[in-house]
């Protein structure tokens, strides 16, 4: 699929709700503008900005602008050649992206949540102990291998990896335990980690 | 596109978020089993389900189990004729969902929360004078008329519809002002409900 030439990416300079999208382009080497506005910078920036529903990121192509993240996620796997184009297997990676997301929020709720600092710790536990596991387990089950839909990455192996380097990482005793507990969801992060297509991405970080 | 003839949908006997996915289905005329489940039902016939993420709905179909509502719900569309072929449409239109579910979950997470009354009435109170007029005037900009992404009806047209049946419904005045302040959006809710495709479903219901 032929990609926009002009496509612009805007978010804040971290990877939180962006770092998907600007995976997806760069493995499916499709240039982007990589727009990346500080915290400091919101405040002023935020009535200059087209904000469909008031938040970032946004996308920016044929002047015009679209918002929510894993919407744009779906439009740049399309492009990068990721989306599933058998409708039951892009069924499968959506909902496997889905589950991530749902716990992923659980996360990132407690800690963008107001709670006083022990709840918040006994909390953030609790999710590396009970929530995260519960996850995992499920998510062993529906690999296909290699990947999760089977020969051929999806934008679901995509989140898998972000969601490890940016939720799973900050357990370090359940990432460590990952290739022997989760053998093939720990393969799946490897994979998308080592793969070529994101080599020149990383090399960039 | 062909659809499966062994499609069963499960879920509760209610709308909540199996209904987008049964209007989805009704609308292209797809036949599904539309198995439904009791709160008495439920907790004896948990252990006996396969639900990949622990939740309902789940799709099975080819003996295979599919979950996550959304993910779920796409499938639907692409079989009903609903998903845009043009990438950037689909992203409008899955844009336009994914913003109206943010903010319906605001709704359900007081609705179905362990807020006292007094505190739970006036945050509901709030979703009706804050943050769905807020919604209702950003979703109003975004329709180019008929429907949300112009001559064709999307999944997202749909999902409106049920936000409106499920959710503004609940809020008299809001709805009752509909037409006046958001008129476009009114219209797509007329026309969804109006539609020769939804008819049948509606007689049934």
């Amino acid at each position: 699929m032929e990609a926009p030439t002009d496509l612009r990416l805007t978010y804040f300079n971290m990877p939180g709700r962006g770092e998907f999208i600007r995976l997806l382009f760069a493995y499916g080497n499709v240039p982007f503008e990589d727009s990346r506005i500080t915290f400091q910078e919101w405040g002023a920036k935020k009535a200059t900005l087209d904000l469909p529903f008031g938040q970032m990121p946004i996308l920016e192509t044929h002047g015009k602008t679209y918002a929510q993240s894993l919407a744009i996620a779906r439009y740049a796997a399309k492009l990068s050649g990721l989306y599933p184009a058998d409708p039951l297997v892009a069924l499968e990676a959506d909902s496997l992206i889905d589950a991530i997301l749902e716990t992923w929020d659980v996360y990132n709720d407690i800690v963008y949540g107001h709670d006083d600092k022990d709840t918040k710790q006994q909390k953030l536990d609790n999710v590396g102990t009970t929530t995260f596991p519960r996850l995992l387990a499920n998510l062993e089950k529906r690999v296909k291998e290699p990947f999760f839909t089977g020969d051929k990455p999806t934008h679901a192996d995509i989140y898998l990896f972000d969601f490890h380097q940016h939720a799973l990482l900050e357990y370090p005793t359940l990432a460590k335990e990952l290739a022997t507990n989760y053998p093939k969801i720990a393969a799946i992060v490897e994979r998308v980690h080592n793969s070529n297509e994101l080599a020149t991405y990383f090399k960039k970080a």
